[in-house]
């Protein structure tokens, strides 16, 4: 077994905040930044995983990455199942480390970077992309992943191992079926709030030219805006394109209600965060309050627990996962399942760094081997930063091709990593730039109130 | 108006797993630690305040305070309630920063530390202990430190000035019996796990003596001690003494309840974190089925909305508040105004490295001018690492006595802070203990379900 003898962690950040339209005074702009790292064994062999975020913090996700190290360098690379779930545990059971969540926020976004690339490593060794190493996983096995404590009163691994082996009839002609058709996508980038309507109205109708079936519209800013961009949107597309909004954690519960029933004519697919992400019972009152508007959330769902509860409350319509906000393909593996089990779709969060890149081996797993469907599924596509990475997703017709090269896609090029180290790299050595997005941050001084900005 | 003119952070390491009695194969042995700063102003004041952790990832922690030098250093020191929560506000609004929560575990106690700090400033000021700082706060003030967005669901404004109005009445008096009897505590000392049954006897009696009127045991470990435990504990201290018991996370649901029902018997005061903290509606599940055993919980609840909604979902009989999990004075006033709202009792959770000597204010504010009561109210005592503090707690006959030192009484001792900063500090000098207890841990490493440790 190859020993895993270093773990370099890159603070790379792109400086996206200056050519990104579509901001306001309420939503900062982001550069967009990974806490990117590179396992390395005695084998030659190489894994490569990186927390997301978006900017400032990048370094104290690295801090914690770099944390994690006595738990990985020394230790024999897992392959298997097993062994990657003894790698996950590992990481995840450290009593000190532990506290500092437990199991949310910065310490387990470093464990999913670490778990990642531990995956990467084994896929690229097992010669397979990591939706065909996942998907040729037995039933067994892909139970063997998950930590079921604390979820057995809403998913036995009895039941999680029925729902793998009914999903195994059919699974074959699946494969081809994704080889030649790809999985799904929307995309987001007709709905930036600060485009203008006519950017709005002709990126909307080339989505649809593209063969997209949906897109997404930003909300949240003033109602007026948000239903003349939306009656607009709705114009240009006509009935049948699915036009999700997200909010972006904007409303309270009552705001939200309020703001979900003024959009309802138009007809939105679903409304994605429309309040804190914490806030299960809250989410969950809003849906009984808008049905059968759909209510989407997960992008900022800190660990399998809030998933669980999201489902058991009946809250949500849409799951969306996230490939890095919690501890790697394990933890996302018993979020699928218990999607699964309570039968609402998985649509992935993607964008950001490497975001796509990642989160569409999920989704092609979950098809062929948990929810066995494409039905109502879709993965979030944003055209940005995929040139910096060594296997970058391709779309074809609204589709996410599936990956052929081995491993979790997750390398990015050598030139990019080194120009967007920060703040040494080339693309920050202008001191001015440095100063105005990484450092003290002046500009974004104004007490206001923020959100989370969508990727 | 004082300007901030430096924000010092220290890793501040205690070796305490050198001492510690009653750990076990799943409790890894803490080194109670503090991610420890000092804010300067240009008029010579300072506020001190710092993240609790356990060792490991102190110094992410410690990364995590330094991210938030832009938003202090070169700000004026805020002196009242409007400059207070604006400070509160501007830390939790960078948006970039907050993508690392949100609102949740390392960024989110790192905002505590500071926005504490910030009070301990104020307070020292205003020439008044923490606890009268905020009691002399008018209503209208109390309620300005509160963020209403995603609470109004549970509690508006309007409802919470009513609560703050109606608990004006009596608060002269209620000041001087907490100066005169002190405010009640509890002790977890004879509980530890490791502990044998003559040492448990032992000092459950001394405690009693002591003229503690609450214990607490460890349990979740075999069922055949936990209820050995238990039934000597009640024995030795008879019917009156309440005996509340700590699961630390151990269980999952249908865990917990079994393992309630099989302690019924020995009249436990309360069940502490039965199950994982995220687990809301897991801990009204267990409430429910336990009835009328009560259910604590709260030292990781990561943020306000989460003790929203284990108010709202009925699951808590206990609110467990810590000074340090969650962004300091202003969002532990909003868990104790929703608390009250919910006729909940507060009992905060305290030990570790200067917990008891935060929290003891919070408490007494609430005593003062929030719940108007100590019916049913305990703060938890752990006597270990107050020798380190410049202010440090004080009991009498089972009673925390009041501070009268003006601040939050979170200072550590210059020689305290000298001695125990890592790895650098003489507590730390010898190589062999840094190797062990700081660095690679190696004793760590078996592959275990590991446990958070209990303060």
């Amino acid at each position: 077994m190859p020993i895993i003898v270093s773990m370099d962690v890159t603070d790379v950040r792109f400086p996206t905040s200056r050519e990104l339209n579509g901001s306001d005074a309420m939503n900062k702009d982001p550069d967009y930044s990974a806490a990117y790292l590179v396992l390395r064994t005695d084998a030659g062999g190489e894994g490569h995983g990186f927390a997301f975020t978006i900017g400032r913090g990048n370094d104290v996700q690295v801090a914690a990455i770099q944390a994690l190290v006595p738990w990985v360098v020394g230790h024999p690379a897992p392959l298997d199942s097993a062994s990657l779930t003894e790698f996950s545990q590992r990481l995840l059971s450290d009593s000190q480390l532990r506290w500092l969540g437990p199991e949310k926020g910065v310490m387990h976004m470093a464990i999913g970077a670490v778990v990642n690339a531990a995956w990467d490593h084994a896929a690229k060794l097992a010669h397979k992309p990591l939706w065909k190493f996942l998907a040729d996983m037995t039933p067994e096995e892909v139970v063997g992943l998950v930590d079921f404590r604390y979820l057995t009163d809403a998913l036995t691994p009895a039941e999680a191992l029925d729902l793998l082996e009914a999903a195994s009839a059919g699974k074959d002609s699946r494969e081809q079926r994704l080889l030649t058709q790809g999985y799904p996508a929307y995309t987001t980038s007709p709905g930036w709030l600060g485009y203008s309507d006519d950017k709005l109205a002709r990126l909307a109708l080339a989505a649809a030219e593209e063969g997209f079936g949906q897109i997404k519209l930003k909300v949240g800013g003033s109602q007026t805006d948000d239903l003349r961009r939306m009656r607009l949107a709705r114009e240009v597309c006509g009935p049948d394109m699915r036009i999700a909004v997200d909010a972006n954690q904007r409303w309270g519960v009552e705001e939200a209600i309020d703001a979900i029933r003024a959009l309802q004519e138009f007809d939105p697919w679903w409304v994605e965060e429309p309040t804190a992400p914490d806030d299960i019972l809250g989410h969950a009152a809003i849906r009984r309050a808008v049905r059968p508007v759909r209510i989407a959330t997960g992008e900022h769902a800190h660990n399998r627990l809030v998933f669980k509860q999201l489902l058991q409350a009946e809250a949500i319509d849409v799951v969306q996962i996230d490939a890095c906000r919690v501890a790697g393909v394990n933890e996302n593996v018993a979020i699928l399942l218990l999607a699964a089990k309570f039968g609402v779709p998985v649509c992935p969060h993607a964008g950001g760094v490497g975001l796509c890149e990642l989160v569409q081996h999920l989704a092609m797993f979950d098809f062929l081997a948990v929810s066995a469907t494409v039905q109502d599924r879709v993965v979030e596509y944003v055209d940005h930063l995929h040139e910096h990475f060594v296997d970058p997703v391709t779309l074809r017709r609204g589709h996410y091709c599936a990956p052929t090269a081995w491993g979790f896609s997750a390398a990015l090029k050598p030139a990019s990593l080194a120009a967007y180290t920060f703040p040494t790299g080339t693309a920050w050595n202008d001191a001015q730039t440095v100063g105005a997005l990484g450092g003290a941050a002046e500009d974004l001084h104004a007490f206001v109130v923020a959100e989370a900005v969508e990727q």
